[in-house]
């Protein structure tokens, strides 16, 4: 499984991935999930998941059109839209040869995509394409996108990201928000890669990668989990436990000890 | 959808869910998913997900059988693992009805449900029953179960629950899990639903539900999300950050208005 986020706010884009893979329990991989491409006035970022031979099937054909193919190839697109459909058929045709050739009934070549960056004139952006080729873009009011494994690290993401927020900020939150991922779910995992693109650099301003045991990965899960604790320790207590705490808990009586079933 | 919680610490046991059921979007309906059955030294909460006419069956069935299956109802079991098994069996005989009436490819009868409470001098105790009627029990590691859309509440039960917390700890985190969930799923929703059962008492020590509106909910949801802030505000700032504000953003030109695409 994988988790990639990518977050378009005021100044910039920052790119996030994860880096396990796994095929089964026993196949787990260690594989950078992000590809930068970048020359002259063209900035792109592209976040993969899902069916490892076919993203790097799409990222060889990327670089194979831009060696091979002058008329149409990342470099010559107009625009975000356009280059997002040109991954989404390349990965289209990635999907279906793979999928010719296969007998397993559990096999599935879906791959999606996050891809951002900046193209000529246009304001930075992000679009995510989905396994039928088709994509959709961020926009002011949803201003990040994420595949993979994308549910456990959501609500952080809902409460702290406006297209307003500060670009370190947005990072911080991609941090915390890949940290509950892989907290909750072991396909998902480091090294932890991070990049920031601020408008008409054309070029990464920042690109980070967190390995496991990398002092600041480890001090922001500690910080995060204990100020959560904090926060946490803080609430008010809900209707009915304060009366809990007084009347009924002083009923209890010893617990038993004969196991469950 | 629906999102069911039941967490089992050393003093009892907390359940909770939310009350929202949809089939289709333009479907939305409240309807309560926690059935509560108590007797004697027996005492059960029954929480639901899945399809709407399944749970519906199987809670009228078990509340025939207690009338009309004096031999074979919730009252006869001899333990949680028993209760647990006859609930799947029933599950499953609903599913089976349902589905041989069933022409809608897109159809599913599937239901889940968390089983718990206290049977005879046991100790306290909660299980997850599959669609498939098998069931899988907690344990003093992993203390919680859930039922329907899980994933969004998953990390700060991770992070708060173990076997020894304090029960009203378990019910706020158990609020605040839900609080998560319902901010990133539209179709989980309040009233939302609490009850603390203490070991022993065969009876529901608190009970408890929460409107939309209700002054409580919404204080805990501001708290929370202002606690978060502050909390994410001390973050110590991730590697290059503190570079990318005093170097590169002085560089960052004016954002173009073009639209992307």
């Amino acid at each position: 499984m994988t988790y990639c986020v990518g977050i378009a706010v005021h100044d910039g884009l920052v790119f996030m991935s994860d880096s396990r893979t796994n095929a089964g329990v026993d196949q787990i991989h260690t594989f950078s999930k992000m590809h930068v491409f970048s020359q002259n006035n063209y900035f792109y970022v592209l976040l993969t998941a899902g069916n490892l031979a076919t993203t790097q099937g799409v990222v060889a054909r990327l670089n194979k059109d831009i060696k091979d193919a002058p008329t149409q190839n990342l470099y010559t697109m107009q625009d975000m839209g356009e280059a997002a459909s040109y991954v989404g058929e390349i990965s289209r045709e990635e999907q279906k040869t793979f999928d010719s050739k296969e007998t397993d009934k559990g096999f599935s070549a879906e791959a999606s995509f996050i891809l951002g960056g900046q193209v000529l004139e246009d304001a930075p952006a992000i679009a995510q394409i989905y396994p039928e080729g088709n994509f959709i873009r961020s926009s002011k009011e949803t201003c990040y996108l994420q595949i993979g494994e994308t549910k456990y690290g959501k609500p952080i993401l809902d409460r702290m990201i406006h297209s307003e927020c500060d670009i370190a900020q947005a990072v911080m939150c991609a941090l915390v928000s890949m940290d509950s991922t892989s907290r909750s779910n072991a396909t998902v995992g480091p090294p932890i890669e991070y990049l920031v693109y601020l408008s008409d650099a054309y070029t990464p301003n920042l690109q980070q990668s967190l390995d496991r045991d990398h002092e600041y990965w480890l001090q922001l899960r500690k910080n995060w989990s204990d100020s959560l604790r904090r926060a946490f320790d803080s609430l008010p207590l809900a209707p009915g436990l304060d009366q809990l705490d007084t009347e009924s808990r002083s009923n209890v009586m010893s617990i038993h000890t004969k196991p469950f079933g």
